[in-house]
């Protein structure tokens, strides 16, 4: 059975075709600039050449087109027919307070995600385009949409709700909805099973760090708190991202630079990482540039392991203790120091890390704490697009 | 020698005379509704009948001539003549960058209070008022500024920043200032105190827990972190003050009631346990309606503790453990139940509670956790005015 993963973002296209015996990926790519002078697909199989196209691609109905023409052609195929695929799963960012669990793609469901739109101005229209797009294209094939909110809708009210007057939940749902619940669902499942025992009975800190960035607390198998919230802005400080500020710093910024859409963008697109060291969003180049003495590199890099480590705390304290930290994502992957300055301090709370399993470990799965380490520390490497595939698989096989 | 402390906000003026012989306080009071029609002075010496005036005062320089008058006054009077008073310490919100420390009030210490109004807009002009007005009143007398703000200036940069672009901290200082430091300074140094050991080599959590809220990580006696910000409104939830918020809730709020002003209002006067439960701003009213089962007062009550643990938590993790957590002001020396219940499940960090200590326990000194609880938790009667009468001593000594 051959399951076609796709993240749409707003001119962009990710996708996975996976052979779900084996959970095999086939052929992934990522169409980028859609609707944007320069469109680039690139398409890489797992056996066979990669393929680069370029030409403009006005939108995602035709860069599905696209894709599925790379999937079946004759020089850049992996399937014979489209006939081959048997479901089509969707990352859909925002699923509101409606969708705790992954849904087959409806009418009701479209609705409902359209509904969520003033909540993800920029990622649920995107995700919406790529459901009709397939529709179009693939008739009669059964759509999954999985959420990144799905995971958190566990929290208890009081993580959930915000100090402010009740009657903007009531009518707007303005709340903590936090984001990458695929990814924290996924990283917290496997921890499990590296440690041998049931999720049921653990107490588990998954830190998603990339670009963006987002912890979890997941107290037996339900995330109980996360750092994103109502928007994909606050948590710790990200690539562009602000992470936490002060509301007031939210209202000056409205102030002096003419109003809440360009408060907006800067908190976005501008602040974070970028935004204190003036270097650069990738912490890549963020370490190169604090190893050769950059302050405000430097800076960037003790505010990012301080919330790190601040966030870990606190989602020890919420569960009454963890039996795990995993570490995932582009940075929590790849970064053994921003790993090990996030972990400096813990001792208290019975984490130690063993610098030597830390050190230089990059993009694989392990095992980071001492044998003596109370909490266990660990390195996942995220898949959300299996998940997806996963969960996919489970509808559709559900139906039929 | 006798030192007049006066704490002034934007309609009214609270004051305490002392004897620094013993630290006895001789009188005090409260001048309500300045600048409104209705304004009341309540004066209470410590032996002596209390005074109640009614009638209108129009501004600070009136109020405090009325002050004055009260305390020599042949039926009211603790003191002989205005020339017993050798100093006037003044509570000061805002004291920017600039001061980390109390100082002698001169031309330039005016200019510089003056130059952090935009920061502390309702406070600020308050404090400035009450110094002129004391220097119009008793010419020749010094007068100190004690700041809110100064015990927090030695939070290091990356706990001060927020991942904003740096430009907005080089034009206009914005950041983590954090509030109540005269508070966290006393709390911090009595709890070193108690526990018989020098606070250099104390980590200790100060809770200053009241209508307005912060908690502060005390590390050697320095402060390195602090749960208020830029402004008073984040942190724990307050009582009508939101405390920590997604920034897109505050660009919501603007855009959804119209403008920054009325959102920066809603955040400060709306929210909070008042916004929450929909009753009170007072922790006793709601407490008494979630012990009759209102749901939305629980959860006021469940939003409080959960911050308070979460931030206890932080802050151990930002100084490597915690000696000791101190709980003060009116809900954290009065409320036994928050206390038990923000403490809870931190048993993790060596904290242990002894509830037959905490029960009942109101308003007064005590040590509340178990003997063998690594973490010593305390409850410390704060006194802001004492220690502002105190470094006004110190430093109209120095000069003397």
């Amino acid at each position: 059975m051959k399951i076609l993963v796709l993240n749409c973002g707003s001119s962009s296209l990710k996708y996975q075709l996976f052979d779900m015996q084996g959970e095999a990926v086939m052929a992934k790519g990522l169409v980028e600039r859609i609707g944007i002078a320069g469109s680039r697909v690139k398409h890489v199989r797992v056996s066979g050449k990669d393929t680069i196209r370029e030409g403009d691609i006005p939108d995602h109905t035709e860069a599905i087109k696209i894709v599925l023409g790379l999937l079946t052609g004759a020089d850049t195929g992996v399937i014979a027919s489209l006939g081959d695929i048997s479901a089509v799963g969707h990352r859909v960012v925002h699923g509101g307070e409606k969708y705790a669990k992954s849904v087959m793609v409806d009418s009701s469901v479209i609705a409902s995600i359209e509904e969520c739109i003033y909540l993800a101005p920029l990622h649920n229209p995107a995700n919406l385009a790529g459901i009709h797009a397939m529709q179009t294209s693939l008739p009669g094939v059964p759509n999954v949409a999985v959420f990144d909110t799905a995971f958190h809708q566990t929290m208890p009210p009081e993580a959930f709700l915000y100090g402010v007057p009740y009657k903007y939940y009531e009518k707007d749902k303005v709340r903590r909805y936090s984001f990458h619940g695929t990814s924290h669902m996924f990283v917290s499942g496997r921890a499990a099973e590296v440690l041998g025992r049931p999720i049921e009975s653990l107490k588990i800190i998954t830190c998603h760090l990339g670009n963006g960035s987002s912890l979890a607390a997941v107290d037996g198998g339900r995330c109980v708190d996360a750092s994103m919230g109502m928007s994909t802005v606050p948590g710790i400080i990200m690539g562009t991202r602000s992470g936490d500020v002060d509301s007031a710093v939210a209202l000056y910024l409205v102030e002096r630079e003419g109003g809440a859409a360009r408060a907006s963008d800067i908190l976005n697109k501008e602040s974070g990482l970028l935004g204190i060291s003036g270097l650069s969003s990738d912490l890549r180049d963020i370490e190169s540039a604090a190893a050769e003495g950059n302050e405000r590199a430097c800076l960037a890099v003790n505010m990012l392991t301080r919330s790190v480590k601040k966030y870990i705390a606190s989602y020890a304290a919420v569960m009454g203790g963890a039996d795990a930290i995993a570490f995932t994502a582009g940075i929590g992957e790849n970064s053994d120091s921003v790993r090990r300055d996030s972990l400096a301090g813990l001792e208290f709370m019975g984490v130690k890390i063993d610098e030597a399993k830390n050190k230089g470990l990059r993009g694989k799965e392990a095992v980071i704490s001492s044998s003596d380490s109370r909490v266990k520390v660990m390195v996942i490497p995220t898949n959300e697009e299996l998940m997806i595939a996963r969960d996919t698989l489970k509808l559709t096989q559900k139906k039929a």
